[in-house]
């Protein structure tokens, strides 16, 4: 049995529960951040914990624990649910709000799930992918919010496509749960800084690339990103990923790219640096 | 006690429970709809039903009863808590999705509040609104995604300002819980037709208006609707409030238009009128 951590205390995934006054049910109103395990240690948890702060801060959430005392339960529920290779996603909602409609003191909700990383072959055969213009409500904040994300997948899965990229006056944001990068000229990587949440993958990204290349944030259109020599896109639950055709329009020579692969690399050592550091 | 109906049973408000799985709590996803009772009676129940199964259909979340059991519901639940005039509200979550991103079999909640009208002073007074360019995500959709109206309450209350109402390009939509209309040129009513939520207020408005002033759905502009001889919103909870002053521009002279009043009395009428009706 799996355990789920909620505002004190744990309970079995089948008793843990929020009220029906929670702001989340009424206004859809509420914070989380999601990070992976791998051999029961959680990587990179600092960076998600200022983002998940951050947010709440952003929403006028009130996180009624310590920093402190959030990481031991985390650290608590990795112990008690023995999933090494996993996702942890932490929330805050809205609260208990007797008005429906002013946020007050979060509910926190500490949920793990087992995580399965992208296979060699997915990596290989790479994204295909449509684009839509929509933009986040608070693009900075991790919210709640995926109701454009999770209402496009079935256009996705009858078109047969892996993903949607946002886009916003003609400008590349990112995807509904991943940051996006391109390579152009050959030797540059960029990626949008506007209106996009600061992917902790993203950041690492930053950290590793100039090594490789040079590393800028700029605004990106809808036809140079078609027109690159690489794209692909980073997250926590699928780390890098190739894109390799966007409306239809191949990429480069429609095959993962060369930097992509690098990059994968780095990030996979980095992964396991991390790793050791516990 | 006031009891909350949750799938199949009632509970006492406090043991009122959703899980945490719910597509709701994970990714604000989920639909709902509001009417009000007067002497125990609900006003214009089919309207509010059919927009209800509306919005779960275009969201593509299952409704696991049927119409009919769902009034038998709001009925059953009018009678135990026993609150002539109130707000019942019911919701269908995206469910117990086991990816955490597609849409199941929904969860019902059917909850109920004591809802006071606005006073006859609040009327008199008018609204101070700001306006705020923003379009929800799909706009003829009444989902639970209030994040941008809920995160903007607190820039209002600094402004002491009533509410704000949305804008996209240039042209205005909707506020964030209530429907917009002007009156123009002394003898038109006019209100926004794209990017809104057909209101049931709005509705009947439509239905009783045009025996005082021709009525018609148009594009109008921030700077039409500043100009306007008259512009009130409508709403359940708030029937029909003139707005006096919008960005700092004065309304007509500052005070409720004659027009607005004469729909209101005329609105109040076919509330009554449809409590008879029981």
């Amino acid at each position: 049995m799996k355990y789920v951590f909620v505002n004190d205390d744990f309970f079995e995934e089948n008793k843990a529960f929020i009220r029906t006054s929670d702001l989340a049910l009424q206004r859809g109103y509420g914070v989380f951040d999601f990070f992976k395990t791998r051999n029961n240690k959680p990587l990179f948890l600092e960076d998600y914990l200022d983002r998940f702060f951050n947010s709440a801060n952003e929403m006028f959430i009130t996180i009624p624990i310590s920093r402190a005392q959030l990481k031991e339960n985390i650290f608590k529920l990795i112990e008690k649910n023995n999933i090494p290779e996993s996702g942890i996603r932490i929330t805050a909602t809205g609260g208990y709000s007797p008005d429906g409609y002013s946020p007050v003191q979060g509910n926190i909700i500490i949920q793990q799930q087992l995580l399965v990383q992208p296979s060699q072959e997915k990596f290989d055969a790479g994204l295909r992918i449509a684009t839509h213009e929509y933009m986040r409500d608070l693009p900075s904040v991790k919210s709640i919010n995926y109701i454009m994300g999770v209402w496009l997948q079935k256009q996705l899965r009858e078109k047969q496509l892996d993903d949607v990229l946002y886009f916003k006056n003609n400008i590349i944001t990112e995807f509904p749960r991943s940051n996006v990068f391109m390579v152009t000229g050959g030797t540059k990587l960029l990626t949008p800084g506007k209106n996009v949440l600061a992917g902790v993958t993203r950041k690492k990204i930053f950290a590793f690339a100039p090594g490789l290349l040079p590393t800028s944030i700029a605004d990106i259109s809808l036809n140079e990103l078609k027109s690159a020599d690489e794209v692909f896109m980073t997250s926590t639950t699928r780390r890098i990923l190739p894109v390799v055709e966007i409306d239809g329009v191949k990429i480069g020579n429609g095959k993962p790219g060369k930097i992509t692969g690098e990059l994968y690399r780095i990030f996979v050592e980095a992964e396991e640096k991390e790793m050791r550091m516990y």
